[in-house]
């Protein structure tokens, strides 16, 4: 399609349980590497978008490793800076049924905590570039990762690069000495399209619904927009959770006029729930620049992160043309010969 | 019971990928042996019928494993030929959820491909024999399948055996110059019972049901009798799929008067569908020679085919207890000890 | 805090196959150790009650390699005897949809039915103890384990311990020349708080419903207090069966007034079944001991046990806040960062 | 080659730690089947030599798998006999370097064990047999096994059958209340072949070297020959322990005139060393019946032996041709495409 | 270092057992891709010279997991055309002390063999680039790969890229009409390195050494640069095999005057064998590339090569600093932390 | 034996390739727990020694696992402190033949570097021991850990208990602002054995042969000696390095006056190289208690190290029975039944 987009964002050793173990049963670790806007790279590349990610991983074979892995599904990795101390790490302990899934976070101390705005050209970076990506972690990390943010939104906004971002707040990062509510407007303020919950609007921007309204997800969305006016299009997915096992997911994408919604997909079982919203992010801007119409973006987004909780590992490796037999209905998941 | 049950057709190296693993995720393949003609003879021994599997492997370490592969299950494997170039493989990714099963053949060129019909001395495989099987892959082929085929229903009914096929239409096999309308009705002629659905008999014989009739499966079973006298029973499975992890089955029969037909199962989760049909064929001739009543057999073979689909591998090794116990209602999965 | 449980019963080795694979087509075992009273103490040290477990191992690898599992665990083993034959062994296939689990008991000649009551000095063992568990599957396994356990039962009484026993009717052992029903009452006895299905009644005793009256299970558990006036508490779990796969369960305890109920929980993936009875029987001695309320004891007991059947292995390894967090109404099972 | 050996012996699940770990860090057990007497069967099936075993096995899915590997590489099976307890087992950690391999057994109380002499009918078991195998393991197991061996030995002489057996001395069996002194003189009576070392010469047979003798095992040899008239030869291998992963192996033969001898091997590294022995009869009785030539078939059966400590699992599963070209020099391991 | 290699030729999917396990035991095999070209460029990646590999895949997911690996090491794959029916396979059985590796090849009608020389645009193929390998499997395998192969080597040599060839002769090869003697001179005429046992020039040349000479592989040597002008320097490895865990390795170079020398390295144990003559020859482009100095690049692809054997997979994945640390003497293995 | 030791140091998870693999090439890690220090402790209470384990872990599902392994193999854990951030972790690649095996240390930051001096009451800790045995790892952690160790020391000798460190200088540690040359001389003035190669003494202590003097080593033990009076015995290991598969050890202790020595064993193969000096040391402490002979002591140390070299993971998992059949001469490795 000739489109590239460039991520930015930490990339994590994830170890995980394998066969649903505890983390004390277990006596090894499937090894991957996942990073929520990395994540959003390796799905755009299997789905046919030239993707770039941006990162700084330790000068060891675990970077190395991590760098291998984004190249093996396709992702430029030529920008990829090596230094610092190490590389993050996630534990994943798998539920099922009523038995939640967990994570330990071991990632204080990174190679990309340890990021300087003077360590990427963002101009070469960008250069042919159409889109930039980023989301709320990465500001959330350190007071580095959280410039090198700022500067890129900056030169991508100079360059006119559509830029959009997950603002997704986790509360257990934000440990350097300022608050999200410090930092993030100053990075939504050059954003064209943004992910966020109710609870991220909240927790974030101090936003939520005026009552006696209609929708409160519009009420929170348009006070967004109003605030943001760079802002053209929120959206977000709904999970409802049954158990561990069996979920439920639509989208919905506020284009300051209207809610535009999709069906509601059962996922059961789920076999790997990391990542979901990264396919979605990776299926809309893919839907974005195929179709360039919001309601087919936001369809083949929700229907790619669907996808994408049947395949284990952090990013989605479903095709274009599996996510469309599934938009076309086709959730029966017949043999195909 | 003293029953011997003749089974033809070629067999294939599988090569699936474990734990729902994507192939372009996968290091390693489990594998095994398997094919639907040699599947039905791998049940049927499980179900304490002499089986003997007629076939051509190539002579090496490949063809040695399928030869173990089915003496391990106790089925005959006296009359298979080697020689050749290759074993055919198929690889599997098994799907989950929305996310499909995926099949890879690479079985050109294969051993059986190269089978001529005076490889094989029909009279002697089938002394002592009292029922052939065989399917609509094998005559799709290669001519010299086709030939082989051919040769043995001649000489099955000539020395009076019950012939049955899965006439089984594969679009993707007949790239030997001949069409499956022309080969196939002059094997069909020769059999005694038959599974085939509505598209089967719509691709293979142009048969479709004649309008308005009450139901549109006996009209085109109807037509088939008429067609090929000696077929006097044409059996099938109707599948209902919720998700690639969730199924219903259903079995029906026409014995040219009435249309019998079974409970519908519920099968959720599925640990690998491959081999379903031919598990339903073999519970169905079990069920011939063990009750010799349509809706007994007809009831076997359902049930058996629903527990195949607990069992991975192609063949179903199910016992006649365990068909059995869920036949009598014992859909319960309580613990035996 | 500070309580101490002690259990008596027989450890196996447990060997498993892998991923729903038939015992005919394994070509290895998971191999972990447990037994029901054991699954009871290593279940309540993760609760974190102190446990003892008193058993006989042979004094060989295996042997070691039980204890070392126990002591993993946290539980106490400095009154296991080291001596005899073997170690029991089961055999496990874990089902999936219609087919159910299957075990094969090896378990006869082991060390534990080797044990004579002045192996164990009962006194030394209950010294600082406030309860003692054990299992109708141990007086069934030989004369000397049947004499341990009176003896036990015995002292405990004497020394002032609550009693309880899951009474649990095994038909397939009580092979040494003695009936449950000649062995049993007197062991009960004893005991402050059994749990007993209808069937165990029935089998051991002799008690089945009298009619015409209200509650079925109410009249036999009325009648047990009546005949073994020590007994204060009997309960019971009722587990409905949709699949292999999806179980329900609730519980239920008689207080001699009134039955008191539990929600119904659905558990559908199970992972591993074996043990959730004990998880139960853990889970309402821990709920005794931290509350000292029935109804929170019962539902602390159910919730574990549910819980139970999402991790592998015999025990169960939920720890305190998880049971609390499904009590709290929290099966939708979110991921927990 | 149209000959057909008959081997009488019981076979065991054999569960062994992968990758050299120790059982108490062992979390899964490799699982196979193997016996002294059966491994020379599968051995013979392999070199292309009509093979049958007999033995008992519980009738269970353990038993069923026991059979199913001897049918898989070949062997017939038609003479088993089901019924009894159990299944013997034994345990295997596998050594390295200066730390052995150990073996623990729990074979007691085996179906094996529970053989009567009625249960098997020699005369139909010996139809169309050439040879008849047994080991010193057999009779030490039970007195029902040593009369089962009594009889099948009387009836192969009746019948005109080679008879052979390694008369192997494990003095931890032998617990039914007779010594291999009072039984095996009488089975070794019976036998035209040996297998015995000096050691299994003295402990059960009390026969030292006489001195001053040039060579002590012509001289063991001798006695045994002058004792045992119809034994003709006797054979036995060297083996030479550098350490656990490194042995060298060579063979003799006494034929009552002089000492044949083989080359001596290097085997390093061992990958699995048990079967060693039962690899070296094979491999000499196929010698026997293949060349019929002393020195050929020692030369055979060593360097089989050789060929076997490079394949896991019990049984040799090396092809004629591998053997050969062993024999030929090609020591190198050069590959083969 | 700037410089930039393309190689060419076919890749198969390599299924190897895992352990030591013979084919007919194994039921899973492990799974990698691999060739004698593509492991050189991998190999040049991992050593930091701009690697780029042309091939043809079938258009499926087999042949995106032979780039995708490709890419994870750094290859470029912008060169490689998709088409054809399949993926060559070849299945490994790795030997150990006297057994030795056994390859089964099942790659006819390959989507390489399917090579037609107007698929691959050289003159863009080589913009940019300083060296081209090919090797002697490549002609062999097809018309059309032979003709591309041809092209090839002409468009290098008018771009004056230096080019190198290991000559290899398969005979089990070469089956599409022309021998290897027909078709090998005209491309070897365009190289200036060859890598030539004395085998290959005897079978592909008929060039035999010159009697008396002294050194029987430098009259072969000079011999073929006589014939082939443009051939500047020859070179081969000397493999000593104790058994198929122990090797000796030594390299050597003709460079018209005189035979270059390496030492010779132990190697035991062996991990993974394949592959050692393309890392040698990796290792030597790498040192003509980086010293410039046919010594000391003969030196490094020696060292190279003995690394590559205790690396499993086909390609080489030591680093520079690997190879130098064993250069200066490092054999030695102590720990690196 | 009632002999008590207690160890105090970090405890990592190891996270090791399986079967060779590079780092770069693993898609997972074994998982295990160790540290110098504690794997003297496990080792002891394999050799029947009582001991426990002084360590701080993070109160997460890591740091019960690492909790969970020490009590598995019977070491005392109630001294344990909980809280910090991360458990230090190392990953370990292990090498084959030339390929040295490779440790990357992710060990900064770990809930044992924050451990401060009150944090540990030495009193109760050391109530009923009799011997304390630190590493030169600790002080380098952090300066929290090294005035921890200094306080342990000094109510260690305060108590009487014997006092042993293995100074082991690793010079990457040592970050925190004060050298190795500041702080140990200090700690090990408090010592009555330490463990030290010449390297060690140079680089903490500055201490080198004195020269002219017959043995190198013995002049540096008297120079330590004579500056620290309380050390009474100086020790040491020399390893032979014929590859990263081979090597030879043997030990050497000074005593004030003579310097025994061992035999030197071949290890070959080596199964797991880590821990091996920690082994040494167990060994020695065992012999010391058992034997209070130092040769004895030192023979056994080197023999248990040496059996540790073949038993995966860090501790030595050796019974005293297999150390003396070692020591007695067996190196054969003749399989134990």
């Amino acid at each position: 399609m000739g489109k590239k987009v460039i991520t930015f964002g930490e990339i994590m050793l994830r170890l995980s349980t394998p066969d649903y173990a505890r983390i004390i049963q277990s006596t090894h670790f499937d090894a991957t590497y996942g990073g929520g806007e990395a994540n959003v790279a390796v799905s755009l590349a299997q789905l046919g978008i030239g993707a770039a990610h941006v990162t700084r991983f330790p000068d060891n074979e675990l970077g190395k490793s991590a760098t291998n892995l984004l190249r093996k599904y396709g992702v430029d990795t030529q920008h990829i800076r090596y230094g610092g101390d190490r590389l993050g790490i996630y534990f994943l302990e798998t539920g099922a049924s009523v038995r939640a899934s967990k994570v330990i976070y071991d990632r204080s101390h990174s190679a990309f905590a340890g990021l300087e705005p003077d360590m990427i050209d963002w101009d070469e970076v960008f250069a042919g570039a159409d889109w930039f990506h980023w989301t709320g972690i990465t500001p959330a990390i350190s007071a580095g990762a959280a410039a090198c943010c700022a500067k890129a939104i900056d030169v991508a906004n100079r360059k006119g690069l559509t830029v959009s971002a997950d603002i997704n707040y986790r509360k257990n990062l934000w440990q350097y000495g300022k608050t999200a509510g410090e930092v993030m407007p100053g990075l939504i303020a050059g954003c064209d399209i943004i992910v966020s919950g109710k609870g991220d609007a909240r927790d974030i921007l101090g936003i939520t619904a005026k009552k006696p309204e209609g929708n409160e997800l519009a009420s929170v969305y348009s006070q967004i927009m109003e605030r943001f006016p760079k802002v053209r299009k929120i959206l977000n997915t709904t999970r409802g959770s049954v158990s561990a096992s069996h979920n439920t997911l639509s989208g919905m994408l506020w284009n300051g006029r209207e809610m535009l919604e999709t069906q509601t997909y059962e996922m059961n079982p789920i076999i790997d729930r990391i990542g979901g919203g990264d396919a979605f992010m990776a299926g809309f801007i893919y839907g974005q620049l195929a179709y360039g119409d919001d309601q087919k973006a936001l369809d083949f987004g929700v229907a790619a992160s669907v996808l994408k909780h049947t395949i284990r590992e952090d990013a989605n490796l479903a095709t274009v043309e599996e996510v469309e037999a599934l938009l076309a209905g086709n959730t029966s998941g017949r043999l195909v010969r």
